[in-house]
């Protein structure tokens, strides 16, 4: 029974790190997210989805034919005091990506009267990042965005506010001389959870207090009922909106 | 009792039709359906959504500002012994539309071993129709699709075939010299149902033995459980389509 387990296990181990690895490599070749020479900044949060896109990138370069540098920028604010920070700069230094923390006080700036919202953080700690890139030389920010979150992106666009537009896999800001890359675009998030949950990464996760995401949640929810959880219609779907 | 009955039939009598004389008038408006001079020729199939267009068509040359024909063509195939066209052809020619029915023999059309399929047969019946129009010298080609019949394409095309494209609203025959136009795109099926129990349309739809479209009744389901069955987001879906 023992051994059984064991070699169930043996042949299991690795499978979702696989899995994660091919579809990056395929979404990097396809859509021509990295070329040679290119300095790529990973935007990490200490969640899954970009600490597993900082391991699939360094992995990524033993096998393309080109050479790219990478480094991951943490952008820490008043919410992020619980963040396992020297675990995610530990993990992320065996793997060969250099770890900065830049502490933005997103509270302190915002103006009186006025009331934290997701939307306002976040477009603060994105300038912080591009200010950052630029500054350091960047001419990539790579972002964790996988298949699912350009999906319901996509479907809050068009059922919220009427509009067809989905979040690009790459694309070049026209203020700065930066390209923004998406390189998860490919992969399902049970995919990257199996992912994470395979080499232990999870437990560095941090979470923010205002990060509800009522609405996105409703609407994973309702996506599930169309697609009917089938990853073969959400690639369709990922196909439609990358070509 | 009854004075109430009454009253409240009299207070919401028409109000359906207006529904429907109102969004049918401002799709042809706000899309340019209809220019002056045109010669349009309705498709009819005696079910509700092409005999509510019909409706609305003729309602509307009375309080738009430019001139139009119309004409209304059925056309019957192998399957259709049962439709009340006797019924379809005085109720049309009393909105002031003149009516023809061809008899296109679909099942005799069918190469040896090969079997009657929707795709196919509705090819056959669309050349007819576009045969008719250029030979009779319509430039316009009215279909009675309407917004769910729009979203659902959509969504078909999206989630089976990974392609983004709709039904358009109004397109071009590059082949021929004859335009289509879909006046019920910006009407909910249940407004057309609605309209047309007003008016008793709906004992005149011909039924056919192999329409059944298993598919996309699921993908109804599916798009109702996305919208929550709201007219304000399939509105919201097809302003983004239209745009």
């Amino acid at each position: 029974m023992a051994d059984r387990f064991l070699r169930r296990a043996a042949r299991t181990q690795g499978k979702a790190g696989e899995v994660v690895r091919k579809r990056t490599a395929r979404a990097v070749l396809e859509q021509e997210l990295i070329a040679d020479g290119d300095r790529i900044l990973i935007a990490v949060s200490g969640g899954k989805d970009s600490t597993v896109m900082a391991w699939a990138l360094s992995r990524l370069k033993q096998s393309l034919k080109f050479d790219y540098e990478l480094a991951a920028l943490h952008i820490s604010t008043d919410f992020c005091a619980c963040c396992k920070k020297s675990v995610l700069a530990e993990k992320l230094e065996g793997w060969g990506i250099p770890f900065t923390d830049l502490f933005v006080p997103v509270v302190g700036r915002l103006k009186p009267g006025r009331k934290m919202n997701c939307y306002w953080c976040s477009t603060q700690r994105r300038t912080e990042l591009l200010k950052y890139a630029v500054e350091n030389d960047f001419n990539k920010i790579a972002l964790g965005h996988h298949l699912d979150d350009i999906i319901e992106t996509f479907f809050m666009n068009l059922c919220a506010r009427g509009e067809l537009s989905a979040m690009p896999v790459k694309i070049d800001y026209r203020k700065y001389p930066v390209t923004l890359i998406r390189p998860l675009a490919f992969l399902e998030e049970r995919q990257i959870i199996a992912c994470a949950a395979e080499q232990d990464t999870l437990k560095a996760a941090c979470t923010c207090p205002y990060g509800i995401h009522s609405q996105r949640r409703e609407m994973r929810e309702k996506i599930a009922a169309l697609t009917g959880g089938s990853g073969a219609v959400k690639r369709r779907i990922i196909r439609a909106l990358t070509n």
